[in-house]
């Protein structure tokens, strides 16, 4: 049956509207592109009110009173459950935006642009007082900021609520105890053992062309579709999807060392690949939009981890590898390459941190950040808690701030309650891979072969192409039947590592 | 004195709104310029939806009622000259815009997308049958919007204007009947001395990376500043100018020519120096914008021509290209290789020609787009009236319509009465660098030594930093003391190319 007119004329307003706002967002996209790749170097602050304008021009359309009448009509009409999909979402994008004084919304702005020059200045000093009222004011505006949006729990969840939908600070708490004390203990068995010089053959010489050869090649076996997207070099790598027919892909290259490349650039395919599998259905509606930070991190760990630091994806990819860079890797046996790509290490820096190692840089953050949040730590004091909290969880202790508690930039933008979702991604890849191997024959002789289609049209199906039709939890249980569990991850990594270090102690 | 607070409210308003506009308006470059360089080949329809998007947006921020009202109030009062001029400009652009209704404007939108497919697919299979009846169309949605706009004189000036305002068919009419008559005459009497053969040297094996590394760093030379600027490859090289500080030039380099990399660069450089040298003082205000395509052009030609195909900068020059292609042009003497360069010879393709027979494909392209445009000619009769109006000018008839009344991408974008602002800048270019010749001292004996931050500086002060201040013939004669004259160009063209072809007659 039809809808009234008037629900029907409210729900077409509301669609074209937030398509609107959808191809605005994508052009923020790629101003966010140029701004990393391309963009002349004396041309920030050009780009920087050129963002700003489109900003303020989404918030307007977004903010419309109209939205809001449309949204109540919508409320009080019987929908099909697809319409009612889109109502919820537009209602929470609406709220969130209304919920925000202009005057709020610009404080953020201008005290992010200087947090961001105070946060590099502190970096190039290796001087965290420069930065430290910055981290204050920010986090005191975010305090804000979650005050005004409203919270249910913690006043963290109506931040972290933003990047992973119905997700909270008590259930990263309940996770986080759980993955804790194994982690720490893992960490210490492996590092106990003494093989930390097993990734010595990564070091050397590797041209940085052959280099991308040979990711741009793999990638392209991974599923990632060149007509509808590029790869380009840039210095922090990311990627950046303007439509799922233009997603862009960055990576660095190091000369001296090879996993930087390989990695980074396997990580950001499977982000790429989660871009371009959206529902072409939904798009410009934010039911098509990728669902979570958490849920886009499992498509990138995916790749990078699951399929791209496996033994059974480098039996077939290695000899190609070795044909590249005779020199370097000619005679060193699979089996060596494999235990160097895995080398379990306590760390300073988090982006460079292996599977293991990994989770315990995230619960750090988080613990600080609650704390910070909460105001039980004063931003001056956070180097000394964060020397404490790597000393607990990772044995070290970093010799200065850069290599601290200055080395991811998340703070400075204000993006606080971001970083569990690193974890909950990793969670979930374990937990997505699991049912793929369950739902796919062989599925891993495939990937030896290289043919990674099956693989990634089950991710579509399951994944991608759910687009943000159900929360995260909803969409990992209609995947894998199950919802999110720290077990399932646990028991891979020691499965994993603890057969690859006895392995090589019994060699 | 202050002006009155109404005033200086809807002056601020009037402004704030016309730099909103501006940023739109820069990122729209940014999209246009990625377009032709990085776009994924299969992302081109969300692009144009993009684009659609924000000219939708900036569309409606134009039209907007209360800025007719603010300008209202604003003409209605006593301003400074500066804001006279501003409000004149702003009165100009809304005009224009409330006067084309919106349908129109869609109406333009689609058949422009329609007319650009049948225009790419009638090159693909040379058939002109499949674009006439798109042609058509254009003219006639064309003839409407030069009615809706309005015009004093001819339909065509409605058009005209929005390229190069102040001047109208009449104007170019008498141009065109002092410049025809003589060029005409010169390109028979080269043509009859029978060396059209001197470019011989410039056809060979010119390495690509080689060609980019001699024009990048002669047009830094030059003056472009590649802080604020970028050169990236493409298919038909352009000038995007984004911002002053952002500002893209693109070039392609042909392995078996040579001319097409150099030329093709220092001309877009001369775009490029324009927009870098636009008044920081009048950024993001419509005073502060370019003001007209011929304008444009004069700086474009003046880098490629005047100095870039002059005898004097070659001198200086030619060694660095030598050695950068030594087996090319090791043994080729500078005078040979600057004949080679000036070659004279009727040809099919407007962009491929040289300096004496370039303009007759402005007029001939001038003179058919008025005869359709009063309809004394049908779209179908185009390829015969194309092939005899050639046969007049150049004495050449074109094989097919690829060479032909197919080669330019205008018409079939609805850009009509855009052609002439091609030969407006030659003659403009002639005229100010004369000008600079009589105002820096030993100017040409400085281009030789590679010195050129003197002229640069001179046409910043003369022509950049002036933006929109002046119309065109104004700005012309404030900086030549010189109203817009067919002289000086024909006699430069005289004296340079009689004087080749003598000096190679007589050698």
């Amino acid at each position: 049956m039809p809808y009234p007119t008037k629900t029907a004329e409210a729900l077409t307003s509301l669609r074209r509207r937030f398509s609107q706002i959808a191809d605005l967002s994508q052009i923020g996209g790629l101003l966010s592109w140029d701004r990393h790749t391309y963009l002349p170097p004396a041309a920030g602050e050009s780009r920087g009110r050129q963002s700003a304008t489109l900003d303020t021009l989404s918030h307007e359309k977004l903010t419309d009173p109209r939205v809001g009448e449309w949204l109540e009509r919508l409320e009080d009409a019987e929908l099909q459950p697809e319409d009612a999909a889109l109502v919820r979402l537009c209602r929470r994008k609406y709220d969130r935006a209304v919920r925000l004084p202009a005057e709020l919304v610009e404080e953020m702005a201008d005290a992010r642009s200087q947090a961001q020059d105070a946060w590099l200045e502190a970096r190039r000093q290796n001087a965290f007082g420069l930065f430290a009222p910055h981290l204050a004011r920010m986090f005191e505006l975010c305090r804000e900021q979650a005050d005004r949006l409203g919270y249910e729990g913690h006043r963290y969840d109506a931040l972290h609520d933003e990047y992973e939908p119905g997700s909270s600070a008590a259930r990263i708490s309940r996770l986080f105890a759980e993955l804790r004390p194994p982690l720490v203990e893992l960490v210490h068995s492996l590092a106990a053992s003494g093989q930390d010089d097993r990734d010595a053959v990564l070091h050397g010489e590797f041209d940085e062309l052959r280099q991308e050869e040979f990711v741009r090649d793999e990638v392209t076996r991974f599923g990632f579709d060149f007509r509808r997207g590029r790869l380009d070099p840039t210095v922090h790598p990311f990627a950046q999807g303007i439509d799922r027919s233009d997603v862009r892909i960055t990576t660095r290259y190091r000369r001296d060392f090879l996993p930087t490349g390989l990695f980074a650039t396997f990580h950001e395919a499977g982000h790429g690949m989660y871009e371009q599998g959206l529902n072409p259905r939904l798009a410009r509606s934010p039911l098509g939009d990728a669902i979570s930070l958490g849920v886009h991190e499992s498509q990138s760990r995916m790749w990078e981890n699951l399929v791209g630091r496996s033994l059974r994806y480098w039996r077939g990819a290695y000899p190609r590898l070795q044909a590249l860079f005779p020199e370097s890797l000619g005679d060193v046996p699979l089996a060596d390459f494999y235990r160097a790509i895995n080398c379990v290490k306590p760390s300073y820096i988090r982006v460079e941190a292996d599977e293991v190692t990994y989770n315990l840089h995230v619960i750090a953050r988080f613990e600080l950040e609650l704390a910070l949040l909460d105001g039980d730590l004063e931003a001056a004091g956070l180097p000394e808690a964060w020397n404490s909290k790597y000393g607990e969880l990772l044995g070290i202790e970093s010799p200065d701030d850069v290599l601290g508690c200055l080395q991811d930039v998340h703070w400075s933008l204000g993006l606080i309650g971001y970083f569990p979702t690193y974890t909950l991604g990793n969670l979930m890849s374990v937990q997505l891979f699991e049912a793929a191997c369950q739902h796919i024959p062989r599925l891993e002789e495939k990937i030896e072969a290289g043919e990674h289609a099956p693989l990634l049209d089950w991710l579509k199906r399951n994944v991608h192409e759910r687009g943000s039709l159900h929360q995260p939890d909803e969409l990992l249980e209609l995947a894998t039947g199950s919802v999110l569990d720290a077990g399932p991850y646990l028991r891979y990594l020691g499965r994993k590592f603890q057969g690859l270090y006895q392995r090589v102690g019994s060699a």
